[in-house]
Protein backbone atom coordinates (compact mmCIF):
# COMPACT_ATOMS: atom_id res chain seq x y z
CA UNK A 1 0.00 0.00 0.00
CA UNK A 2 2.70 2.19 -0.70
CA UNK A 3 2.82 3.48 -3.96
CA UNK A 4 2.16 7.14 -4.16
CA UNK A 5 -0.16 7.72 -7.07
CA UNK A 6 -3.62 5.43 -7.54
CA UNK A 7 -5.78 4.13 -10.09
CA UNK A 8 -9.60 2.26 -10.33
CA UNK A 9 -10.41 1.84 -7.04
CA UNK A 10 -7.05 1.44 -5.27
CA UNK A 11 -6.25 3.43 -2.47
CA UNK A 12 -3.70 3.87 -0.53
CA UNK A 13 -3.59 3.37 3.24
CA UNK A 14 -3.81 7.16 4.28
CA UNK A 15 -6.77 7.38 2.34
CA UNK A 16 -8.38 4.18 3.92
CA UNK A 17 -7.28 6.08 7.53
CA UNK A 18 -9.18 8.96 6.11
CA UNK A 19 -12.00 7.53 5.10
CA UNK A 20 -12.78 5.38 8.42
CA UNK A 21 -12.02 8.80 10.15
CA UNK A 22 -14.73 10.49 8.64
CA UNK A 23 -17.64 7.00 8.54
CA UNK A 24 -16.72 7.33 12.48
CA UNK A 25 -17.53 10.68 12.41
CA UNK A 26 -21.01 10.05 10.66
CA UNK A 27 -21.78 7.34 12.88
CA UNK A 28 -21.35 9.91 15.63
CA UNK A 29 -23.42 12.17 13.93
CA UNK A 30 -26.26 9.78 13.49
CA UNK A 31 -26.16 9.03 16.75
CA UNK A 32 -26.87 12.38 17.71
CA UNK A 33 -29.81 12.47 15.13
CA UNK A 34 -30.97 9.88 17.10
CA UNK A 35 -31.24 11.72 20.76
CA UNK A 36 -32.28 14.75 18.86
CA UNK A 37 -35.35 13.16 17.67
CA UNK A 38 -34.57 14.19 14.38
CA UNK A 39 -36.41 12.74 11.37
CA UNK A 40 -36.31 9.04 10.36
CA UNK A 41 -35.92 9.90 6.66
CA UNK A 42 -33.07 12.64 7.07
CA UNK A 43 -31.34 9.49 9.76
CA UNK A 44 -32.09 6.85 6.96
CA UNK A 45 -29.89 9.19 4.21
CA UNK A 46 -26.79 9.24 6.50
CA UNK A 47 -27.21 5.74 7.00
CA UNK A 48 -27.15 5.20 3.10
CA UNK A 49 -24.42 8.10 3.25
CA UNK A 50 -22.55 5.83 5.63
CA UNK A 51 -22.80 2.30 3.41
CA UNK A 52 -21.17 4.08 -0.01
CA UNK A 53 -18.12 4.81 1.83
CA UNK A 54 -17.98 1.99 3.55
CA UNK A 55 -18.25 0.44 0.25
CA UNK A 56 -15.66 2.54 -0.99
CA UNK A 57 -13.24 1.35 1.38
CA UNK A 58 -14.00 -2.01 1.02
CA UNK A 59 -13.70 -1.59 -3.09
CA UNK A 60 -9.85 0.10 -2.30
CA UNK A 61 -9.17 -2.76 0.29
CA UNK A 62 -10.52 -5.44 -2.42
CA UNK A 63 -8.73 -3.81 -5.16
CA UNK A 64 -5.32 -3.86 -3.22
CA UNK A 65 -5.49 -7.21 -1.85
CA UNK A 66 -6.18 -8.36 -5.69
CA UNK A 67 -3.15 -7.09 -6.84
CA UNK A 68 -0.50 -7.45 -4.50
CA UNK A 69 -1.74 -10.56 -2.09
CA UNK A 70 -3.18 -12.47 -5.03
CA UNK A 71 -1.85 -12.26 -8.33
CA UNK A 72 1.39 -11.79 -6.68
CA UNK A 73 0.98 -14.74 -4.30
CA UNK A 74 3.11 -17.53 -4.51
CA UNK A 75 1.70 -20.04 -7.05
CA UNK A 76 0.63 -22.44 -4.51
CA UNK A 77 -1.05 -20.35 -2.91
CA UNK A 78 -3.08 -18.24 -5.72
CA UNK A 79 -6.15 -20.62 -5.59
CA UNK A 80 -6.49 -20.48 -2.03
CA UNK A 81 -6.46 -16.66 -2.25
CA UNK A 82 -8.90 -16.55 -4.83
CA UNK A 83 -11.45 -18.23 -2.79
CA UNK A 84 -10.90 -16.06 0.13
CA UNK A 85 -11.60 -13.20 -1.91
CA UNK A 86 -14.81 -14.68 -4.02
CA UNK A 87 -16.01 -15.63 0.02
CA UNK A 88 -15.63 -11.59 0.35
CA UNK A 89 -17.12 -10.04 -2.42
CA UNK A 90 -19.76 -12.66 -1.63
CA UNK A 91 -20.02 -11.13 2.15
CA UNK A 92 -20.14 -7.84 -0.18
CA UNK A 93 -23.08 -8.59 -2.30
CA UNK A 94 -24.77 -9.68 0.61
CA UNK A 95 -24.59 -13.14 -0.43
CA UNK A 96 -21.52 -14.97 2.32
CA UNK B 1 -40.47 5.41 20.11
CA UNK B 2 -41.12 4.94 23.59
CA UNK B 3 -42.80 1.60 23.61
CA UNK B 4 -41.07 -1.31 25.48
CA UNK B 5 -42.35 -4.05 23.61
CA UNK B 6 -41.10 -4.59 20.05
CA UNK B 7 -41.85 -6.27 17.46
CA UNK B 8 -40.87 -7.50 13.63
CA UNK B 9 -37.66 -5.17 13.06
CA UNK B 10 -38.89 -2.18 15.48
CA UNK B 11 -36.45 -0.99 17.74
CA UNK B 12 -36.73 1.33 20.53
CA UNK B 13 -34.62 4.50 21.10
CA UNK B 14 -32.48 2.99 23.73
CA UNK B 15 -31.60 -0.21 21.61
CA UNK B 16 -31.01 2.18 18.63
CA UNK B 17 -28.64 3.65 20.68
CA UNK B 18 -26.80 0.91 21.94
CA UNK B 19 -26.37 -0.44 18.07
CA UNK B 20 -24.94 2.46 16.78
CA UNK B 21 -22.57 3.22 19.33
CA UNK B 22 -21.34 -0.86 18.72
CA UNK B 23 -20.95 0.31 15.34
CA UNK B 24 -18.99 3.33 15.99
CA UNK B 25 -16.59 0.99 18.10
CA UNK B 26 -16.34 -1.75 15.18
CA UNK B 27 -15.71 1.08 12.89
CA UNK B 28 -12.81 2.26 15.06
CA UNK B 29 -11.65 -1.71 15.60
CA UNK B 30 -11.36 -1.20 11.34
CA UNK B 31 -9.58 1.89 11.48
CA UNK B 32 -7.06 0.06 13.91
CA UNK B 33 -6.78 -2.78 11.86
CA UNK B 34 -5.70 -0.56 8.89
CA UNK B 35 -2.91 1.39 11.00
CA UNK B 36 -2.20 -2.21 12.21
CA UNK B 37 -1.41 -3.62 8.62
CA UNK B 38 -4.13 -6.34 9.38
CA UNK B 39 -4.76 -9.31 6.49
CA UNK B 40 -6.78 -7.06 3.89
CA UNK B 41 -9.82 -10.24 4.16
CA UNK B 42 -10.15 -10.12 7.83
CA UNK B 43 -10.95 -5.84 7.62
CA UNK B 44 -13.46 -6.71 4.55
CA UNK B 45 -15.71 -9.43 6.87
CA UNK B 46 -15.08 -6.49 9.29
CA UNK B 47 -16.55 -4.09 7.03
CA UNK B 48 -19.81 -6.51 6.43
CA UNK B 49 -20.46 -6.94 9.79
CA UNK B 50 -20.64 -2.95 10.02
CA UNK B 51 -22.93 -3.01 6.82
CA UNK B 52 -25.43 -5.91 8.35
CA UNK B 53 -25.66 -3.79 11.86
CA UNK B 54 -26.07 -0.44 9.86
CA UNK B 55 -28.72 -2.25 8.02
CA UNK B 56 -30.42 -3.49 10.88
CA UNK B 57 -30.52 -0.25 12.43
CA UNK B 58 -31.94 1.03 9.09
CA UNK B 59 -34.66 -1.29 8.78
CA UNK B 60 -35.12 -0.49 12.87
CA UNK B 61 -35.97 3.36 12.14
CA UNK B 62 -37.98 2.67 8.97
CA UNK B 63 -40.10 -0.06 10.81
CA UNK B 64 -41.24 2.96 13.35
CA UNK B 65 -41.46 5.28 11.01
CA UNK B 66 -43.94 3.23 8.99
CA UNK B 67 -45.96 2.88 11.93
CA UNK B 68 -45.97 5.72 13.52
CA UNK B 69 -45.43 8.89 10.83
CA UNK B 70 -46.55 7.50 7.92
CA UNK B 71 -49.79 5.03 9.24
CA UNK B 72 -50.67 7.66 11.42
CA UNK B 73 -50.30 10.96 9.56
CA UNK B 74 -52.98 13.20 8.87
CA UNK B 75 -54.48 12.38 5.70
CA UNK B 76 -53.25 14.76 3.57
CA UNK B 77 -49.49 14.26 4.66
CA UNK B 78 -49.65 10.67 3.60
CA UNK B 79 -49.52 10.31 -0.03
CA UNK B 80 -46.11 12.49 0.36
CA UNK B 81 -44.70 10.37 3.48
CA UNK B 82 -44.84 7.29 1.76
CA UNK B 83 -42.86 8.86 -1.47
CA UNK B 84 -40.23 9.43 0.87
CA UNK B 85 -40.10 6.05 2.54
CA UNK B 86 -40.21 4.72 -0.80
CA UNK B 87 -37.26 7.29 -1.93
CA UNK B 88 -35.63 5.82 1.20
CA UNK B 89 -35.74 2.12 0.51
CA UNK B 90 -34.29 2.51 -2.89
CA UNK B 91 -31.28 4.70 -1.18
CA UNK B 92 -30.58 1.64 0.81
CA UNK B 93 -30.88 -0.92 -2.07
CA UNK B 94 -28.29 1.57 -3.32
CA UNK B 95 -30.73 2.51 -6.22
CA UNK B 96 -31.82 5.83 -5.30
CA UNK C 1 -53.38 -0.63 -10.68
CA UNK C 2 -54.86 1.37 -12.78
CA UNK C 3 -54.28 4.49 -13.19
CA UNK C 4 -53.41 6.14 -15.82
CA UNK C 5 -50.11 8.65 -14.66
CA UNK C 6 -48.34 7.36 -12.46
CA UNK C 7 -45.52 9.38 -9.61
CA UNK C 8 -42.35 8.52 -7.81
CA UNK C 9 -41.46 4.85 -8.18
CA UNK C 10 -45.41 3.86 -8.88
CA UNK C 11 -46.00 1.56 -11.99
CA UNK C 12 -48.87 0.80 -13.60
CA UNK C 13 -49.86 -2.83 -14.18
CA UNK C 14 -48.77 -2.54 -17.95
CA UNK C 15 -45.59 -0.83 -17.39
CA UNK C 16 -44.81 -3.95 -14.68
CA UNK C 17 -45.68 -6.54 -17.35
CA UNK C 18 -43.61 -4.39 -20.45
CA UNK C 19 -40.48 -4.65 -18.11
CA UNK C 20 -40.62 -8.23 -16.75
CA UNK C 21 -40.89 -9.17 -20.68
CA UNK C 22 -37.65 -7.05 -21.29
CA UNK C 23 -36.44 -8.60 -18.22
CA UNK C 24 -37.33 -12.14 -19.74
CA UNK C 25 -35.26 -11.30 -22.74
CA UNK C 26 -32.12 -10.31 -21.08
CA UNK C 27 -32.34 -13.33 -19.62
CA UNK C 28 -32.36 -15.25 -22.39
CA UNK C 29 -29.62 -12.79 -23.81
CA UNK C 30 -27.56 -13.99 -20.97
CA UNK C 31 -28.24 -17.82 -21.84
CA UNK C 32 -26.61 -16.78 -25.28
CA UNK C 33 -23.67 -15.15 -24.23
CA UNK C 34 -22.61 -18.08 -22.10
CA UNK C 35 -23.52 -19.84 -24.91
CA UNK C 36 -21.30 -18.51 -27.13
CA UNK C 37 -18.32 -17.96 -24.43
CA UNK C 38 -18.66 -14.75 -24.22
CA UNK C 39 -16.59 -12.70 -22.13
CA UNK C 40 -17.44 -13.12 -18.30
CA UNK C 41 -16.96 -9.76 -17.57
CA UNK C 42 -19.51 -8.75 -20.45
CA UNK C 43 -21.66 -11.80 -19.39
CA UNK C 44 -21.52 -10.04 -15.55
CA UNK C 45 -22.63 -6.23 -16.95
CA UNK C 46 -25.54 -8.06 -18.27
CA UNK C 47 -26.56 -9.60 -15.10
CA UNK C 48 -25.58 -6.24 -13.49
CA UNK C 49 -28.55 -4.55 -15.73
CA UNK C 50 -30.99 -7.32 -14.97
CA UNK C 51 -30.57 -6.96 -11.64
CA UNK C 52 -31.12 -2.85 -11.83
CA UNK C 53 -33.99 -3.35 -13.76
CA UNK C 54 -36.05 -5.84 -11.02
CA UNK C 55 -35.10 -3.70 -8.68
CA UNK C 56 -37.04 -1.04 -10.76
CA UNK C 57 -39.74 -3.30 -10.92
CA UNK C 58 -39.65 -4.35 -6.74
CA UNK C 59 -39.55 -0.44 -6.33
CA UNK C 60 -42.91 0.00 -8.12
CA UNK C 61 -44.29 -3.25 -7.04
CA UNK C 62 -43.75 -1.62 -3.42
CA UNK C 63 -44.40 1.83 -3.61
CA UNK C 64 -48.22 0.69 -5.71
CA UNK C 65 -48.46 -1.76 -1.96
CA UNK C 66 -48.08 0.51 0.19
CA UNK C 67 -50.37 3.12 -1.22
CA UNK C 68 -53.44 0.92 -1.67
CA UNK C 69 -52.83 -2.08 0.74
CA UNK C 70 -51.29 -1.02 3.61
CA UNK C 71 -52.55 3.14 3.72
CA UNK C 72 -55.83 2.49 2.66
CA UNK C 73 -56.26 -1.34 4.59
CA UNK C 74 -58.99 -1.60 7.34
CA UNK C 75 -57.57 -0.54 10.85
CA UNK C 76 -57.21 -3.68 11.66
CA UNK C 77 -55.11 -5.33 9.12
CA UNK C 78 -52.60 -2.29 9.02
CA UNK C 79 -50.01 -3.40 11.93
CA UNK C 80 -50.14 -6.81 9.67
CA UNK C 81 -49.31 -4.93 6.66
CA UNK C 82 -46.83 -2.80 7.72
CA UNK C 83 -44.68 -5.89 9.27
CA UNK C 84 -44.94 -7.77 5.79
CA UNK C 85 -44.15 -4.49 3.97
CA UNK C 86 -41.10 -4.54 6.51
CA UNK C 87 -39.86 -8.27 5.51
CA UNK C 88 -40.29 -7.26 2.32
CA UNK C 89 -37.98 -4.28 1.74
CA UNK C 90 -35.44 -6.71 4.21
CA UNK C 91 -35.77 -9.53 1.82
CA UNK C 92 -34.53 -6.68 -1.24
CA UNK C 93 -32.12 -5.63 0.99
CA UNK C 94 -31.07 -8.94 1.13
CA UNK C 95 -31.26 -9.66 4.94
CA UNK C 96 -34.59 -11.39 5.34
CA UNK D 1 -14.99 -24.35 -17.73
CA UNK D 2 -14.52 -28.10 -18.21
CA UNK D 3 -13.18 -29.34 -14.95
CA UNK D 4 -16.08 -32.15 -14.11
CA UNK D 5 -16.02 -30.89 -10.17
CA UNK D 6 -16.15 -27.09 -8.66
CA UNK D 7 -15.31 -26.00 -5.59
CA UNK D 8 -16.59 -22.65 -4.45
CA UNK D 9 -18.45 -20.53 -5.79
CA UNK D 10 -16.87 -22.05 -9.24
CA UNK D 11 -19.69 -23.37 -11.98
CA UNK D 12 -19.43 -25.01 -15.08
CA UNK D 13 -20.92 -23.45 -18.32
CA UNK D 14 -23.87 -26.60 -17.71
CA UNK D 15 -24.78 -25.54 -14.64
CA UNK D 16 -24.80 -21.79 -14.94
CA UNK D 17 -26.66 -22.51 -18.27
CA UNK D 18 -29.35 -24.63 -15.87
CA UNK D 19 -29.48 -21.87 -13.55
CA UNK D 20 -30.12 -19.16 -16.21
CA UNK D 21 -32.78 -21.27 -18.17
CA UNK D 22 -34.35 -21.90 -14.49
CA UNK D 23 -34.61 -18.01 -13.64
CA UNK D 24 -35.64 -17.38 -17.42
CA UNK D 25 -38.66 -19.39 -16.00
CA UNK D 26 -39.21 -17.79 -12.62
CA UNK D 27 -38.97 -14.58 -14.28
CA UNK D 28 -41.85 -16.25 -16.59
CA UNK D 29 -43.82 -16.95 -13.03
CA UNK D 30 -43.55 -13.43 -12.14
CA UNK D 31 -45.09 -12.02 -15.06
CA UNK D 32 -47.94 -14.56 -14.40
CA UNK D 33 -48.14 -13.56 -11.24
CA UNK D 34 -48.68 -9.97 -12.04
CA UNK D 35 -51.29 -10.73 -15.02
CA UNK D 36 -53.22 -12.67 -12.26
CA UNK D 37 -53.02 -9.78 -9.91
CA UNK D 38 -51.42 -11.79 -7.03
CA UNK D 39 -50.74 -9.97 -3.43
CA UNK D 40 -47.98 -7.77 -4.37
CA UNK D 41 -45.51 -9.12 -1.38
CA UNK D 42 -45.67 -12.49 -3.12
CA UNK D 43 -44.29 -11.05 -5.92
CA UNK D 44 -41.74 -9.75 -4.28
CA UNK D 45 -40.85 -12.24 -2.87
CA UNK D 46 -40.36 -14.35 -6.05
CA UNK D 47 -38.42 -11.21 -7.27
CA UNK D 48 -35.61 -11.47 -4.62
CA UNK D 49 -35.12 -15.36 -5.16
CA UNK D 50 -34.55 -14.30 -9.05
CA UNK D 51 -31.90 -11.63 -7.77
CA UNK D 52 -30.54 -14.31 -5.16
CA UNK D 53 -30.26 -16.54 -8.05
CA UNK D 54 -28.65 -14.10 -10.66
CA UNK D 55 -26.09 -13.32 -7.44
CA UNK D 56 -25.37 -17.44 -7.68
CA UNK D 57 -24.96 -17.33 -11.40
CA UNK D 58 -22.65 -13.90 -11.33
CA UNK D 59 -20.27 -15.45 -8.08
CA UNK D 60 -19.98 -18.62 -10.17
CA UNK D 61 -18.81 -16.42 -13.11
CA UNK D 62 -16.57 -13.99 -11.54
CA UNK D 63 -15.00 -17.32 -9.61
CA UNK D 64 -13.97 -18.58 -12.77
CA UNK D 65 -12.96 -15.45 -14.25
CA UNK D 66 -10.77 -15.10 -12.08
CA UNK D 67 -8.97 -18.27 -11.49
CA UNK D 68 -8.47 -18.57 -15.46
CA UNK D 69 -8.68 -14.98 -16.68
CA UNK D 70 -6.87 -12.75 -14.24
CA UNK D 71 -4.46 -15.23 -12.68
CA UNK D 72 -3.98 -16.73 -16.01
CA UNK D 73 -3.51 -14.02 -17.97
CA UNK D 74 0.00 -12.81 -19.44
CA UNK D 75 1.87 -10.78 -17.38
CA UNK D 76 1.32 -7.33 -19.01
CA UNK D 77 -2.52 -8.08 -19.15
CA UNK D 78 -3.19 -8.76 -15.46
CA UNK D 79 -3.17 -5.45 -14.28
CA UNK D 80 -5.91 -4.37 -16.66
CA UNK D 81 -8.32 -7.51 -16.04
CA UNK D 82 -7.79 -6.94 -12.50
CA UNK D 83 -9.23 -3.27 -12.91
CA UNK D 84 -11.88 -5.08 -14.98
CA UNK D 85 -13.04 -7.09 -12.28
CA UNK D 86 -12.91 -4.59 -9.66
CA UNK D 87 -15.30 -2.69 -12.06
CA UNK D 88 -17.55 -5.90 -11.98
CA UNK D 89 -17.12 -6.28 -8.49
CA UNK D 90 -18.71 -2.94 -7.86
CA UNK D 91 -21.50 -3.12 -10.51
CA UNK D 92 -22.58 -6.02 -8.39
CA UNK D 93 -22.60 -4.65 -5.12
CA UNK D 94 -24.52 -1.66 -6.96
CA UNK D 95 -21.79 0.90 -6.41
CA UNK D 96 -20.63 0.79 -10.53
Amino acid sequence: MAEPTTRGYTATKDQLRTRLRRIEGQVRGIQGMVDDDRYCIDVLTQISAVQAALDKVALGLMDEHARHCVLHAPDELRAERTDELMAAVARLMRRG
